[in-house]
């Protein structure tokens, strides 16, 4: 290994260039080195760099392709490309079937309650939910990469798809034409969700932060949760309306006859002891079980208790009849003409990109993890292929939700085949189970969706955002608020709002800061960091620390400026020379723009006047490019650029002080 | 001066942190520093400072104020921070004014012809384009700040307020009506001007990047230019669209019977006449003079040409009657309710902006030039309050554009008088010279205003533009076919989205870039820009090149994870050691959120189950604060977290290397 890590100081000759070394304690020659332009791109080959680094962030699809010469092996790399099962089937072994199946088994007594409940929110009949259930997550497991994500509806988009399809058609008056609608709006949404990853576009949903994710999430939750409060204490009359003045409104005006108090009696207890298994599988994670299984226990309980009672007749309301059999086709129903058209194509955009979300964010969780790799873009058009499928085979829009995900990896799922095992499941329900629903009171319903939904409020997470960053919370809190007290569809966009307007916000003010110097040393740093660094007499330091675009390049060189004045006032206040020279570090600039050498212009100029010279100090290879491109090295003269900070106060200090 | 500048390398003992001091030329002691966290500011402090650098950026008009006790002197500060007029008028004097006075002459013989003819783009008759010469250059000098622009209507302003006001009225059936939303849109123009200026929300007009506009104004310029090719030619029937191929056909279709040969002979030869002296004008400065009488000298000529010869019984157009009179009130014709107060609004805060937008950049460029302050936030509130008396007072949308302050800066103004003395002889034309302009052809009009625009069209700009920075050029082009293609407003729309699509997507991908050590330095530089940099056994180093945001934590943790599977293959075909550390070099980013954080901990993850130990170098302060209260610190440990690169390899690559 020539030229490796030497533990000592000694043999340093300059031949070294091509091994590697660690550098010596004692580092004379710095200044030996030049600010190095990085050799010129090519038009196509910047422009194409540029792309590919947007939307193949992460991977390179074709990179392997170009090492495999066959082309029987090329095809099967596609095929293994277009359909993972193919590389994961292979390796499939009893053992991991095992874990599947018992996965699988705990998520179908989970989701079976869970559909007939979401899809109430998303006013359709009971067997639709239980549709999404069946169909989609068979094919999910064909296509796509995460090992623990469980397929079926969910209930942050079943209550923006109800709320969202009610706008346009009462489910009441006019259930199949509401019907057709939820189904075209799904078709679309698959259409939206596979198109983003077949063009790569994945990062569209990146520009959702993580704090709005968990403000918006908690606010929905408290919506769903007000919503069941119509099961929950058996009112009748219940508003349309989402935001949480209406339904408290709503509630207190039935106060007095519109409550039933078997059914709250009902929903009350069987809410305690859901709520009370929840805590166990928390405590102990070795319990899990009995939370994963409780909603099914609650529904076999209080639907024989209600047999037996026959409460039914006594107010309390029952989800009667379940269609049986299983999907049928829905190909005829969608809407692909006509004004509906456009409204499903809209909604189902809105609920895909949605449901996307949340699939790759929870997908992402497990991936990290268990420490594998989840492919954003192929996700995205699993995802999208499920529901197109799914919208032609009866059911409405669904995804990997959080709560059903996270009780499929507690139970040990292996790969996606636990996906078919809660499939199989549910068609052998739809087949011979649903009669025996049909004593089933909504009210259990109701108390298995708020248990459900509180797991999505997120207390913890948005007292670490308050206390990590004010600014991410006050996003936190405006996508929470925006969802609570206003509708679903202004909390989204209110999310997104906001997540642009910080960027922007960030992008028109960069951070600037004096450095001083570190004693004894050739580092410089932020004298507000670092309170102990010292001033060089006769110089400012100024680093800046982002990109130097349109948006900021005026701003900088004014704020460059009143750094100059307030030092210059502080150094004649300690009787330090004349300042005459100004040092910019441009570490940090990533970029600039042309706006942002107008402004450097206008500075030099500026400076100019004053009789103080510019040095910028470590230009980034696109800062350098630019810059020469512009002529603005000419400008200021190839001496003024210098490799570091140190470098130029070394080279130019002693004039100042010789000046005196 | 203790602990000044030492040119040697002597007495270097610990006591002289708090003087300053050149750095020796050998550092061993970096390694005794640590990472330091910034005092905490309590949550008022960092907000209000956030709040002061957004609207405050580049003063503070508190700060005179604090240091002034009596209250008398504040009452004085006060009127000379709302009324520049004064400061500078105390130190008026005749040396000045006469300056000021012969630029005001120059300026009005240019100012009168151009009135006329932008008051046709407007579709207002032409004694309104003289009005606007008339009222608001008396108000501007008494609030403004620039000493060089001058004010008055402007081309690209009229021209889109022409377009905007006649997609809601039409011109030639309601010229009453047309005249009153007119007023209407003036009045709310500078009612956004003022608010925007009170507000200190100047910083919303940087969105508009220099890129895009030199594009828009490049488009403007030729629509302008196109559509005087009806009084150039002399053709009656035109098209009110704006866009190129309207326009074209519009001509082509009357090419046969719609020209008049006189009227060309008259216009080309002017314009001619025109472009010669312009021509001369930037050749030799001296000259300039010529360029800037030139206008009015046409009028004159063939004026008197027209009448000498009766032309206008011929076919050519001529401007017949202007009315007599200083500008009326107008007050009572503004829409102060109704639907047309609404659309007057929405017409006016686009002109306004537009307007705004380029008095600022103007007033920006001749304050860089001759080295004084422009208030940004006076200026608006200084064009607004000029727009709100100019649409009681009969005028339309006035702004300092740029050709008139050029001639007026270039005629030797001294301040803003020059306003007031070509407010003045405009004065005097309208109560004496108006008949004069009877027989004034339109032809040489749109000569005037054809050679005016050409100007606006600034290619070299554009070519600079093209050669420093592709991504800007795009840019710029964008917004020039929006407006050459469609219309001002779409160019206008476009010129936004592009801009702001532009911020978005750079902060959806930073730069990363792999290190490496300059031989017998401890300076790590991009691997890219200095090739010749080597490399350290067993550790990779990366840099991230701007602030982590949930835009782009999930691309840089990919990325980062990216180069050190590239990096770790090609150390391994080398024979290097494993891996082991992954040196995370963090000065160049500002500011990190919680989604960056989150990324943090998953890369820490991924980390930890590869056995590669992550190190954070540099951290500024508000990172260093953040990753403290996300315990993120406690996490990775503290003794990963090194003030340089140089000191986390120095501290651990030895290890690296012994465990081979």
């Amino acid at each position: 290994m020539p030229g490796a890590v030497s533990d000592g100081g000694e043999n340093h000759n300059g031949s070294d260039i091509g091994g590697s070394r660690v550098p010596s304690h004692c580092d004379m020659d710095s200044t030996s080195y030049r600010v190095s332009f990085p050799p010129k791109k090519s038009l196509f080959k910047e422009f194409s760099g540029a792309v590919k680094d947007l939307f193949f962030a992460g991977d390179d699809p074709l990179r392997q392709y170009k090492e495999q010469p066959s082309w029987s092996k090329r095809a099967w790399l596609s095929l293994k490309h277009l359909f993972p099962v193919l590389e994961w089937g292979r390796h499939y072994t009893l053992g991991k079937f095992k874990g599947d199946f018992i996965a699988g088994l705990t998520i179908a007594s989970l989701c079976i309650p869970q559909d007939i409940g979401y899809s109430k929110l998303a006013h359709l009949p009971p067997e639709i939910g239980l549709y999404g259930s069946f169909v989609p997550p068979l094919i999910y497991p064909l296509l796509g990469t995460s090992r623990d994500l469980a397929m079926g509806p969910m209930a942050v988009v079943s209550l923006l798809l109800g709320s969202l399809l009610q706008n346009e058609i009462d489910p009441k008056k006019n259930p199949l034409d509401y019907k057709r609608l939820a189904f075209t709006a799904t078709f679309f949404a698959g259409i939206t969700q596979a198109a983003l990853g077949f063009f790569r576009l994945g990062f569209i949903i990146e520009y959702l932060s993580h704090a709005a994710i968990i403000g918006f999430m908690g606010g929905a939750a408290i919506i769903i949760a007000l919503q069941q409060l119509k099961g929950f204490l058996g009112i009748k009359d219940f508003t349309n309306n989402t935001d949480i003045i209406s339904v408290m409104k709503s509630i207190f005006k039935s106060a007095h006859h519109g409550w039933n108090w078997q059914t709250i009696l009902i929903a009350a207890s069987f809410l305690g002891f859901l709520l009370a298994t929840r805590h166990i599988g928390k405590k102990k994670k070795k319990l899990f079980w009995m939370s994963a299984t409780a909603p099914l226990i609650s529904v076999i309980v209080s639907t024989f208790f209600v047999y037996i009672t026959r409460a039914d007749k006594h107010g309390v309301a029952v989800v009667k009849n379940i269609e049986k059999g299983i999907n049928p086709p829905s190909a005829s129903l969608i809407y692909f003409s006509g004004p509906f058209m456009l409204k499903g194509f809209k909604i189902g955009v809105e609920a895909g990109l949605i449901a996307l979300t949340e699939a790759i964010a929870v997908g992402r969780t497990f991936a990290g993890m268990k420490d594998y790799k989840l492919d954003g873009n192929k996700e995205m058009m699993a995802l999208g292929t499920m529901n197109v499928v799914g919208s032609l085979t009866s059911c409405y829009v669904t995804t990997g939700g959080f709560a059903r995900s996270a009780v499929n990896s507690m139970a040990g799922c292996k790969t996606a085949a636990s996906n078919i095992v809660m499939s199989t499941v549910v068609l052998l329900t739809l087949l011979f189970l649903t009669p025996l629903f049909k004593y089933t009171p909504n009210a259990i319903l109701s108390s298995i969706i708020i248990s459900a939904v509180l797991g999505l409020i997120d207390y913890e997470a948005a007292y670490h955002i308050w206390k990590v960053d004010k600014l991410d919370f006050l996003v936190c809190l405006g996508a929470f608020l925006g969802v609570v007290f206003s509708s679903v569809e202004y909390g989204l966009l209110l999310r997104v709002a906001i997540s642009i307007a910080k960027i922007l916000l960030q992008a028109t003010r960069p951070k600037t800061a004096l450095l001083g110097n570190l004693p004894r040393t050739t580092i410089y740093r932020n004298i507000e960091q670092y309170p102990y660094v010292t001033t060089v007499p006769g110089m400012v330091i100024v680093q800046v620390d982002s990109a130097i675009y349109f948006t900021s390049s005026n701003y900088v060189k004014e704020r460059i400026l009143r750094w100059l004045e307030e030092e210059e006032e502080r150094q004649r206040q300690q009787n330090f020379p004349q300042i005459e020279f100004l040092i910019v570090e441009l570490s940090s600039v990533a970029d600039i723009d042309t706006s942002g050498i107008h402004a450097l212009e206008e500075l030099f100029r500026a400076l100019e006047k004053r009789k103080i010279q510019l040095i910028l100090a470590n230009p980034g290879p696109r800062v350098i490019q630019k810059l020469q491109s512009a002529k603005f090295i000419e400008l200021i003269g190839e001496d003024k650029i210098s490799l570091t900070v140190g470098d130029a106060v070394k080279k130019f200090a002693p004039k100042a002080v010789d000046d005196v």
